[in-house]
Order: C-alpha cells, then sequence, then structure tokens
C-alpha cells in the first residue's frame, strides 16, 4: 500500500492553519484553512482508492464499499479548530480513521458492510457561535432557516461563506436518507480531562456526555468617574460580578459540577470609569440534570443577592442549553467486548463534559466513543497533546472495533 | 452687547459631538467633533472683539488686552471629552469664562490687567491615553519625543492627528515663554462628587488634587476546556482577578479612599474557555500618599496571596502616577477673600479625585479653581448635569474673581 503513514498525515495536516504567534490552530468553518483541511481529507481519500463527497451540510465522506448497501461502519471526527486550539481535538479521530483503515487491510481483514470513514463540518462553532453544524444539521437539530441567520462577528452569514466556498447554501437540511445507511458510528477523540491518565489506560469508552448550558449573567450598574465618586455612592457592577465568579466555583465544588465564567464584556472598560454595565457568561456542566441545576440556581442566587447588596440590576439569561447523551449500550457493550477479547483487561468506561457530533447524531443512529489518554488534561489550548504510543493504541483500539462490526 | 448668552452658547455647544445613541459626547482630540468645538471657540472670541491663537501645544486662547503686558488673569477650562461623556465636564468652564468676562463689561468693570479665556487641548487623553497632553506640554511635564510616540487604538500616532488637523507637530514643546505671562490662572469645573450637594452650596473652592495612579494586574493562568478541566486540575486566573476587585473595594473603604477595578481584558475571552490570562487595572487615588500606599500595597498582596492559592502567575505595573497638588494658598485666600465679601458666608474647600489642567499648570503658575455642585456627582457618563440656578452662580463667582484679580 502507499497510503501516507500516521506520521506522514499528521505532519501535513500539523502545518494547516497554526498561528505563528500562539502556536494554535485557527481552522474555522469555511476559511482558507478550512478548506485547506478539506483538500487534505479528500488526497487522504483518494491515496485509499476511497470515493469522496462532500454532503449537503458540508460533512465529508470517504467510502469503501456502496453507500447505498446500508447498515455502513462508520468513523471520524471533525478537522476545525477552536481559536488558537491544540492539534488532537478532531484531527486525531480523523487521521486515526484512514491509520486504522489502513491497519485493517494490512492485516488482511475483509469488509462485509460498507466502512466510511467521515470529517463532520464546522463542530467547534469558532466562527457561527453554533457548535456541531454540521451534525446538527444533518440530525435535524438546527433548521435552514437557524442555520440562515447565523452571522459571525465580522458580520459574514454562514449563507455567503458557504458559497464562497464553492457550497450551495439552499441545500442545508435535515439528511435522515443519509443518515439512515449508518448501522454504526464510532467517533475517535482525544480525551479533554485525565479520568485515563488518573487510571493509567492510553484508550477507554464513552459513557455519556455531561448535560451543558450557558447563561449571560447583566449587572447594570451607573457609569460613574472612577475619580470622584464616593464608594458609598456607587453602584459598581464588578463588585457582584467578582462574588458571582467565586460562588460559581464554589457551588461547582459542593456539587461535583463544572462551572466557569471564561467571557466577560464590560462597559465602557475604561481604567478611570466606574463600569455601568458587566456581561458575564456561565458554562456549567455536570454529571446529572438535577446537579446541573443546583449549581446554576444556586449561583444565579449569589449573584442576586451580592447585587441587591451593590444597587445593581441583575438580568440571566439562558442562551443555550444541551441534555445529556447516554451512548447506547448496546454498541457500547459490543465495542468493549471486541476490544477486551483483544487485550484482556476491561477498559475504562468515561462521560464527558465536551459535546461532540457523536452526541448529536445519538439521537439519530448507534454511535459510541474511543478516547485516547491526554496526559495534561489541556484542550482547546496549543498544550493539547496525547504521547505517540497512545495515538498507536488508539488507532489499533479502532481497527479492532472496525474489524469486530465490519468483517467477517 | 450682542455677545451670545450663556444659554445660547451652551445649546450651540451641546449639539456637536453628541452620539445620537447613547446621548453621550465623543469629543476627542484632534477630530471633527473638535475641531468643530475649536471652531466654536474661535467665534466666540470674535463676538466679543478677544484677539484669539491657538498655541503650539493646541490649547486656545482669547485675548483682551495685551498678551505681552505680563501679569494675566486667565480663566477656562477644555472642551474634549471621554467616551460618551456629559456636556459639563470642561465646557462648564469655558462657556463661564466666556460669560463671567460679559458680565464683568455689563458691570463696567475696567480691567488693569490683560484677561485670556483659554481651552486646553485633549484634557480627557481618550485618543492617546495621556491626560492634560496641552498643558502637560506646555508645562514641560511631557517631552516632545514622549507625544510623537503616542497612539491612537487605530494606530494613528499624535504627529498625524495634528498634522491632519492643520496643527504642526513639530513645534510643539515646553513653552515658558506664554507661562510666564501668566499671573493668575482660574479654572471653573463642575464638581465630580457630592461634596458640595451635601454641604448645600452652589459654588466651591478647591484645596487639592489627590495623588493617583493606575496599575495594571496580569493574572496568567493556563487556558484549557471549560467542559472538561477537573476544578482541581485548574489554574483560572479569573479566581484571583475577583478575590482582587473585592479586595480593592474592602481596602480603600478601610483606608478612606478611592479604588476602582473599571477595565479587564481576557484571553481568549471565550464562553467554554478557561482563560490563560486576565488583565485588570486598578485606579485608585487617596487624600494623602500614605493612604494610596496603603490601600496599593494592601490589594497587591491581596492579590498575590490569591494568585498564589489558585497556581496563578501575577504581575504588577504600575502604568502612570500623579503626585497630590495642593493649590497655592496665597491664591487660594485671595478668592476667598473676593468671594466671601460679595456673598457674606464662607465657601466651602473642597478637594478632588479628578486631574485637571489646573493641576498640572500649579506647578508653573499660581492656580486656583472653583467647583460648580453636582445634584447626582455622576461624571464622565451621560447624566452629568448641574442646575441651572447653580450654573448661573458659577458665571457670577467667576465675574467676581475676574474683577477682584483684574481690575481696578
Amino acid at each position: 500500500m502507499s497510503a501516507p503513514s500516521f506520521q506522514t498525515m499528521w505532519a501535513e495536516l500539523a502545518r494547516v492553519g497554526k498561528d505563528p504567534g500562539t502556536g494554535g490552530y485557527r481552522r474555522y468553518a469555511w476559511t482558507g484553512a478550512d478548506l485547506d483541511c478539506r483538500a487534505w481529507f479528500r488526497d487522504q481519500a483518494e491515496a485509499r482508492g476511497l470515493r469522496h463527497e462532500t454532503d449537503r451540510n458540508g460533512n465529508l465522506w470517504a467510502w469503501l464499499g456502496d453507500p447505498e448497501a446500508g447498515d455502513a461502519v462508520v468513523t471520524g471526527s471533525h478537522l476545525d479548530s477552536v481559536p488558537d486550539g491544540g492539534a488532537f481535538d478532531g484531527p486525531l479521530g480523523v487521521v486515526s480513521a484512514f491509520a486504522a483503515l489502513d491497519e485493517l487491510r494490512a492485516r488482511g481483514a475483509r469488509p462485509v458492510k460498507p466502512l466510511a470513514i467521515t470529517a463532520f463540518g464546522d463542530e467547534e462553532g469558532a466562527r457561527f457561535g453554533v457548535a456541531c453544524v454540521g451534525s446538527r444539521l444533518s440530525a435535524g437539530q438546527l433548521t435552514r432557516e437557524q442555520a440562515h441567520a447565523l452571522r459571525a462577528a465580522d458580520g459574514t452569514s454562514l449563507p455567503q461563506a458557504m458559497e464562497a466556498a464553492g457550497q450551495d447554501p439552499d441545500a442545508i437540511g435535515a439528511d435522515p436518507e443519509r443518515l439512515g445507511r449508518i448501522g454504526a458510528l464510532v467517533e475517535l477523540h482525544v480525551e479533554q480531562g485525565r479520568a485515563l491518565d488518573l487510571t493509567g489506560d492510553p484508550v477507554g469508552l464513552a459513557s455519556a456526555i455531561w448535560p451543558h448550558g450557558r447563561w449571560r449573567f447583566d449587572f447594570r450598574g451607573e457609569g460613574n468617574h472612577a475619580g470622584t465618586t464616593r464608594l458609598a455612592d456607587r453602584r459598581d457592577p464588578t463588585l457582584p460580578y467578582a462574588e458571582t465568579v467565586l460562588a460559581a466555583r464554589r457551588e461547582a465544588q459542593l456539587a461535583g459540577a463544572l462551572a466557569t465564567f471564561g467571557k466577560v464584556l464590560v462597559q465602557p472598560n475604561g481604567v478611570n470609569a466606574i463600569p455601568s454595565l458587566v456581561s458575564a457568561w456561565l458554562d456549567s456542566r455536570a454529571a446529572d440534570p438535577a446537579s446541573l441545576d443546583t449549581v446554576v440556581a444556586a449561583v444565579e442566587a449569589a449573584a442576586r443577592e451580592a447585587a441587591t447588596r451593590s444597587g445593581v440590576e441583575l438580568a440571566v439569561v439562558r442562551e443555550s442549553f444541551t441534555p445529556s447523551v447516554e451512548f447506547g449500550h448496546a454498541l457500547r457493550d459490543e465495542l468493549a467486548r471486541i476490544l477486551e477479547a483483544r487485550s484482556a483487561t476491561p477498559l475504562p468506561v468515561i462521560d464527558s463534559g465536551a459535546g461532540h457530533d457523536a452526541g448529536i447524531l445519538s439521537a439519530s443512529v448507534p454511535t459510541a466513543m474511543l478516547f485516547v489518554r491526554n496526559p495534561t488534561g489541556v484542550s482547546h489550548a496549543p498544550a493539547e497533546t496525547a504521547a505517540e504510543d497512545d495515538c498507536v493504541a488508539g488507532v489499533r483500539a479502532l481497527a479492532d472495533v472496525l474489524e469486530g462490526l465490519a468483517c467477517a
């Protein structure tokens, strides 16, 4: 076989969309870097003699066997990135998919079902603000009208961006026919926490994706001169905001959940001006919906109490919410059986605080996820990494799964 | 006399540089709105038969009598604004200066010294980041080289902006000859706090300007995924930043001082990203340098302690510092004598947390300030105001001062 090795594929892709200043990746949907990633995908498909296509929603597919036959075994992930993201989140799943197919062929395994490798479009939502656009559209969880209304920070609409990239924006929408051909979807992904590092395993299976949401807290006070306004006369929104940041951490700790204020916008944001408005975004996630409700309610109560004490008005808006996803037990049990038969040790089963295309599509087709150990747990940042040995273990596990699910 | 009344002058100026959305003023140095304010100043001078000029540092002067004679009595303030500032900060002193001259003439008072009305350039520093550029340059407190290095957020340099406005940027610099002609400078300004509101007086005299400074706190943590990073593995700079905001308020309260975190910049500022860097600016002021030192040292100590607890690095840089200004007692006592002889009640003497051109120039010439009551204390915001009766009282007091200092 003349197919490029894992290392060669990785090195080629590593050059695309990397910011020389930060060392992070900037591969946003339908930008030049994204189009370069898509060209790389097509090159890999052609190097392996796979038929490739881009579906109506911008997702990439490379087929071995007849798509029309149905009950296909599909694996892949995504190629786009968050701003200054790491090299592994997304690409590891796509590169491992091609490498697993190569290993399957090297083993001489004979597929009896169609196999496909996929790269879903715009998973991170870095440009248009909504995550998993490609899989959401296909699954009917995002309508054409909603997608057409999406805009980037520079004003470019999603349809304009698609059109500029040669993709027909009017063709997007639910794609039950294509999803109906899939018998099983397995997404391999670098772990974004340290669960596998703590258990000492290179590869694990996903049990569930935590429910999560975003809430905007608008603290509205009174803009004034920082050098002349007596403390007693101030209605400074910075104070209840600061108390709320600390409350979020405290409540998350108490509930065994996660809560983060990662984004804040201040008006007018002048050194010598008491702000009139502080808008801060809470990202919170928990293992179950009840714990998440508890955390968010407690943070909001603390914010209201602090705002009242400072004479500040507070408005809280839930901007997005994704319920928990429990991956189907049948497929997960089958993967566990396949993998444990080969390694003779049980695989750890871990949950994920992050959303994934596999989570979106779990409502439409049987899905499962494999995680590869992340020694630092760092994710969505240039330091995100996985050891080469663990990547090799991930490819072997994925090849085992494809062989077990699709081969005679 | 055909000179426009206070009300007419006020109404004309009120239209210049007002943002229709916020209702605040955006009169930044050397922009179109600033040039319109300067044209208004020249119109007022011409309507009163005053010779006018723009000096090398962009300050405006309108002369009654011979500038060369020396021992001039000068009054005025500035016309530029902070972003979305109020109508009174600056313009009240310039409009009142013209109106006070009109009242002097109506009284038939005969000046025996030269009189001048002035509007200093770029007092707020909204565009180039340094306050009181015009008066600092004239007083030699800002060098030509330092001024030439100033840049606006859009990259425009101060020399480029001056040149585009027809002002020679190479002519700027210390102007001892012009300052040497001034015998007394009196700046009338809307109060920016509520001291006069609390004492129930329409007009007060300035005692001193508090020492003040700006400190940048850089909290450097580790960027990571908000949905997957365990609380125990985080180095989240938002937490020590929030504790420092609360510590600043607490320490200012203890010391009877002021401390404000009005500006913050977060990297990468994404909803689902634990920030890697939080840069926050402390503005602090106190009645005396020792109290200011105490507050800033205590805030920094609290920040270091909180940063260490969160595994976050902290760097603190003092970006600017202005020592306290005590206005000369001789001129202040003379103003008190003049004004109390007419009103038969002692004037309140108050200090100011805000900087002023009169404070800058107090190192070069005898200066004093009159404050006009601000019923809400709101400043640097559209709601900044003063009652019409109080503005009239301010004009009368300023006319009294000019008559007492300059007339036979």
